[in-house]
């Protein structure tokens, strides 16, 4: 359990209260389970603490973070209606964004990308949200859909006091370097090696 | 991306259906972020197929996991308002666990620990929820105050089809050996590590 002491004190001439509001660029990679649940399980604290929220999911399917797509549709609600925690925004690659209107079932997932990116710049620019969720963001950078020094140089200079958190494999050493928090979610096991499929509730 | 294929199949007698809904016991270990909000990021899946979750917290902190509990004790209400998602059970044992009604403020946490084990163990016997975060559960079990081939056979005895998640560092061997998901959250870079106090939002 984390005492909350940091280990060093850096020379920077900020204040305590500065540095801890600082904003926080969090990276998830490794091949192990909970990369995308940790994100959401933070989204949970910024939706207390009444940050506005929105996540995009640069992965194409159907099935995937349909649980957690529900429970912050209905956070979301819960705030519309009570004015308690925080709106909530949910963009998804998987049906061609949702602020693009298109004609045709057959889309090309690196313009996608591409476009799910140049919205984010978008919304960073303007301070739309203070909590960003760029799920499974990795794999199109790692693919070169989208350019990593780009997405480093925007984040970097990222106005205001905005949280983003980028989920995936095989982050790139330029994004851990960007980093203020970085966990590597080690495989230990998975039911998946003993044969098991995955089963709703549990992997969606 | 996980293509949702097993790598072997277990020659165990079950149908892919049958072995699919096994009951999960998930282990959140290591140094690293992202135990605890990943365990609660898949209760939120849970919350949307509609199983009954209940969270123990066995860990003595004011602040911890505030925003955690009021994003589920608002996806409770919307529950019991609305009839869609799951029924939410929050147990702290930093207030003394609320099943119990006790004089004074002095308590003995090994004491504590075992009186919220037992309470688990009386639920998993009637099958009381679907989903269990035992959130912080290693330490109790790493001090010796609850007994870990107790907490195993418990586990591995239990009816039904409840799923369990332990999340906390140096998860006991035993435990992993009973666990079907084992994932090790290992520290990459942390803000604290440049000087960084916890923030709300971020850390709570």
């Amino acid at each position: 359990m984390p005492q909350g002491k940091p280990e060093q004190v850096p020379d920077d001439g900020l204040t305590t209260r500065q540095r801890r509001r600082q904003p926080v660029l969090a990276v998830h990679t490794g091949t192990g389970k909970g990369k995308s649940t940790a994100a959401f399980g933070m989204a949970l604290r910024a939706w207390n603490a009444g940050w506005p929220i929105a996540v995009f999911q640069f992965v194409k399917s159907e099935k995937w973070r349909v649980g957690e797509e529900a429970a912050f549709r209905a956070l979301g609600e819960v705030h519309d209606a009570k004015g308690i925690g925080a709106p909530v925004t949910w963009h998804k690659m998987g049906e061609g964004w949702s602020w693009i209107q298109r004609e045709g079932t057959e889309r090309d997932h690196a313009a996608e990308a591409a476009e799910g990116w140049a919205q984010v710049k978008r919304d960073l620019a303007v301070e739309r949200y203070r909590f960003y969720v760029l799920d499974e963001f990795t794999y199109p950078i790692k693919w070169g859909w989208v350019d990593v020094s780009d997405v480093v140089g925007t984040l970097r200079e990222r106005p205001g006091n905005q949280h983003v958190v980028i989920t995936g494999r095989d982050a790139a050493p330029e994004l851990i370097g960007a980093a203020d928090l970085v966990t590597e979610m080690g495989k230990v096991k998975h039911p998946m090696d003993a044969g098991r499929k995955g089963q709703q509730g549990i992997e969606w």
